[in-house]
């Protein structure tokens, strides 16, 4: 921590600084510059120290130097987290594609669009039961019910599913049916929802708040892990800007950022990071060029008809051919992609 | 609905749309322009909708003309809610000053502070006794213990506690001591917390999402409304933005727009809104001129020894000073301000 | 300047730094934490050297602390800047109201408008004659005809005029007319017409970028002040967000954030700020009592028919009548505003 | 054009809109909503019209629904731009990199870096002799000596060179030397100059402004295109948001959008994007996967001794390896890139 101090401030005050950091165990380390005097805060801080130290007099400005998340951050664990989720592996050689329907609706719907994701080379099945929606006038989900049809997918299919937890009283009910909890991007700083999906031992996907700074995202994942929890991968959704044309702004930015400053896996959601259907394969190539770990997209059997999110949802025949569009990129950048089945069964 | 057709869409796109608002009991209603075919969908649209004709052949993009929330709407409820907290009116005549500690620290910190706010004319006290707070690693709140002290300084001051709640588990808990319930701008699309909230008949205080648009933002309150508690409030805490000198940029324009479009009393947060204690002054002096219908302040006896938020906090001594600046501008735009006991108890 | 070091730096690389700095006639002061070493700079540093450091093995960050405008800072010149245009002092004890139309469209509506302004109590009359327009198929404006018009009505009316100057070419033809010159938003990066209208001897109203930052738009101020030219004024005219229902969202807090870093004199332009007449007044209001020094303000005898930005615009009864809204609140702050001359000659 | 009257309007207010379109030779086409009634406009509609209809009684909104540019659209020239810059074609099936230092400073800098990039497959030289600067204290070009060596480097390499144009009384000057004029996003509202590169008949590359929306880009390439001057190229590099992580927030998602709703070439500039040398290659490789036309990329002899833009910029063996990471990439996307001079010239 670096207190800068006022150019019209004096000694006295000086010397109230470094008596307050002795009252903490600290030492302040003095620097004077041409203009200012620079206090350097030597030893062990806190987080209320900056706001402390701010409202003294002569202070200019406090500035931080250490980053406030630890366990999450790659000087803390050099080596890759990888995450295994019955066969697959998360974070590592391979391109993982999660796929499926924003909600659940029917077993037909689902299961239709299972075995054609399936097919055409996603390794998880994702489908929202409990539904966040920023009108209380829209659908909200299944609930238990739609969990069962995600269990009964991933009995047909194989396919390891993923769902979101909204709130902490349903994270032991969605446990026993996911294999992968999902905490949305509204959810990204609902830290008792946080603290409970880190005392569960399943997978989480965290994503990033609408306006969540990447230091924010990742003390939400410290949250997680904190707990113990060490099976976190992050999923960059999309930003809110200024923008009107997109739903969301993508920031492709963050995929190479989050590699470099930790070691957690790294998703990329181009239906929700654009909110248009015809947007989701350029977005979805351009993240795995960046280094994305893997990929989310919604799949709808008609989206048309879709009860959620249908703009942003591709077809199976778009699914396929975006499947096909990544293969060449994939390999370009050195990454594994599951092989497609040729049994024609996605149209 | 509008729907507006592409330019090189033609009359069989303009059947399909027309036979698929049939098919939902609805009407297409066309117009030809000079460039573009527009329909008009007449009869009782649903949300849904939009996604599902935006992805329909020949569609450039469909514009929704109703607005999605109704019970916070002005339109649906002229006259201004005015909410009762024991013998203080919200959203009337009185400018209503809430003031207090971000976080309940200790007995002597919060009573100190109750004894002081009242003796200026704040009419409700704050504190916080659960912190939502961006770290794991950060004071994270008393809980039952900061309620106990709540009670102990409302039955010493006679001041209504207002603090926050979050998490749908604790919902019950709060209530038992709260006078006003805080729904935090981390929570403001928590919408299981909403529909919590929204069960009880305790005045709720709605805080804006950090990057929530005015619509999002009413639409939260209309989850709260919808369940049937029609005591709520909002609070314009400020949004985020590239500026980086203050925590968050304070939308004052909120505050007449709300006026404009709701019912529903409009709060201003200067404290969160600006994250400087020197700026709280002049944005709550522009709240206020702006149509504010109360103010939330927050006050520590020594804002430097804080464990939450010390930077934006007033000592009780700026606190006095702001309340009599506050009093002239109240009174030019017609607002009753409590009178300050005339005891010397703020220093 | 502050260098922090990477965790994972040594010894070596900070004596790269340290030699580094000595070649640029500098010192580097070592200040080593728990985790980090820190190098803090020592000597006159300039601007280019942040990034040249920022490269170099084992640097983790560079922080400037030194402010980087000087000239406008209030710690260069603590007195406020107090800027005479005719009888008016701009950014002294009186609350200066600058009124007209957006564009200069016709004799007879620059003078109704001029006369109606002046009676309602404005002191400087604005006008565009020279128009910056998202679109090339939009109204530009009337040129040299317009100042020739503005002139007309100074003569008229004694009111000084202000008008935006667009580009370098045009500076002597518009000093040859206006009382004050106008930097549009759209300009405020125009580097080559800051240099130009630094040239000049006549007060400057420079306008905020729609996404500058605070400490950018003080560097534009720099430009003209280190040109020779002191007599700058700010002007806030709202920033982009997210939000769409306002055109832009004024930035309250920029205008104590200036007066406290800077001596110069702050206006704000609620027209252009939200893009809606009836947020004018409420906006209005809000920045006289943040501390503005003055208004500028859009009116129009015909909104319905101006040519330019007519939703924005007061028509003549309105602006009258915010002006005695405004006349408590400027009281209320202290402030003086020029009485309304009472003739009825503004209706 | 739609007009959407608010609820409490009735027929005396619609019949008053109707009056006012018939004045401006319009239709009003009616349309009775469940809630609302809304007014189609019919007809050849001006920009004006819909601030005028706005501020009319009874008026809730109103909607444009043709876009504002048409010279631009993909609807007015369905086919792609071509833009041939000496035997180099941007907008057809070449990956073109651009290559050279932010600014020229010597003979020695600017040529070694032109062999390097060539060397590694670059096939136009960029170079700023006029540079922008946030502050009036920095590096600000060599003006017209920058432009001649850009000239020298030109006849010795034989890349067309490409460098920014700052206000209209350069424009002559940098025609006579350039084979490109690079428009820069602080100038990309600024009209005068837009204008005047217009009237040339050199290629111009737009870029986009750090908030700018894309409709807002494609009007500014309107005004270049509405003077006669067709090839016009657009280049992201970057828009502004709360991420502080990175000098900008690099905008994906634009590459597509534009390619969808324009026929102009377009180029990404990560260098700006990120402003983090070490993020240019994957948000390059990100740019060509997301569709882009182009890429142009900073590149310095010595980074760390840059004068402008060090830490964004790559050394000639970082450039060299960003050349062979894009080179499998491009070709996945069904892209050619210039091959490779094996004369290990760059390094």
């Amino acid at each position: 921590m670096i207190v800068v101090m006022s150019i019209d401030s004096g000694e006295k005050e000086v010397a109230e600084i470094i008596k307050r950091l002795k009252e903490s165990g600290l030492q302040g380390h003095l620097s004077k510059g041409v203009e200012r005097t620079v206090i350097g805060v030597v030893g062990q801080t806190f987080p209320e120290l900056r706001d402390m130290l701010e409202v003294l007099p002569g202070v200019e400005e406090v500035i931080p130097i250490s980053k406030p998340y630890k366990l999450s951050s790659r000087e803390f664990q050099p080596a890759d987290t990888i995450i295994k989720v019955g066969e697959v592996e998360i974070g590592g050689d391979e391109l993982v594609v999660i796929a499926g329907p924003c909600a659940v609706e029917t077993e037909e719907q689902l299961l239709s669009t299972a075995r054609a994701v399936k097919a055409a080379g996603a390794r998880l099945l994702r489908g929202g039961a409990f539904k966040p929606s920023t009108s209380p006038y829209h659908f909200r989900g299944l609930g238990e019910d739609g969990l069962k049809l995600l269990a009964l997918a991933r009995e047909e299919t194989g396919l390891p599913i993923i769902t979101e937890v909204l709130t902490p009283g349903d994270v032991s009910l969605v446990v026993s049916y996911a294999d992968v909890l999902q905490v949305g991007a509204r959810n990204m700083q609902n830290f008792i929802l946080l603290d409970e999906v880190g005392k569960t031992r399943k997978p989480v996907m965290l994503k990033r708040g609408m306006s969540a700074s990447l230091q924010e995202w990742l003390l939400s994942a410290e949250y997680i892990i904190s707990q113990g929890n060490r099976q976190v991968m992050l999923c960059e959704r999309g930003i809110r800007t200024f923008e009107t044309y997109t739903r969301n702004t993508m920031d492709i930015s963050a995929i190479p950022i989050i590699k470099k400053v930790s070691h957690l896996p790294i998703i990329a959601d181009p239906s929700h990071g654009t909110g248009k259907w015809y947007l989701v394969a350029p977005l979805a190539l351009a993240a795995v060029a960046a280094g994305a770990d893997g990929l989310m997209i919604e799949v709808h059997p008609t989206p048309d008809y879709a009860l959620k999110d249908g703009a942003q949802s591709l077809s199976f025949e778009n699914f396929e051919r975006l499947m096909s569009q990544l293969a060449p990129v994939a390999s370009a950048m050195g990454r594994k992609l599951a092989a497609r089945v040729q049994t024609g069964a996605t149209d």
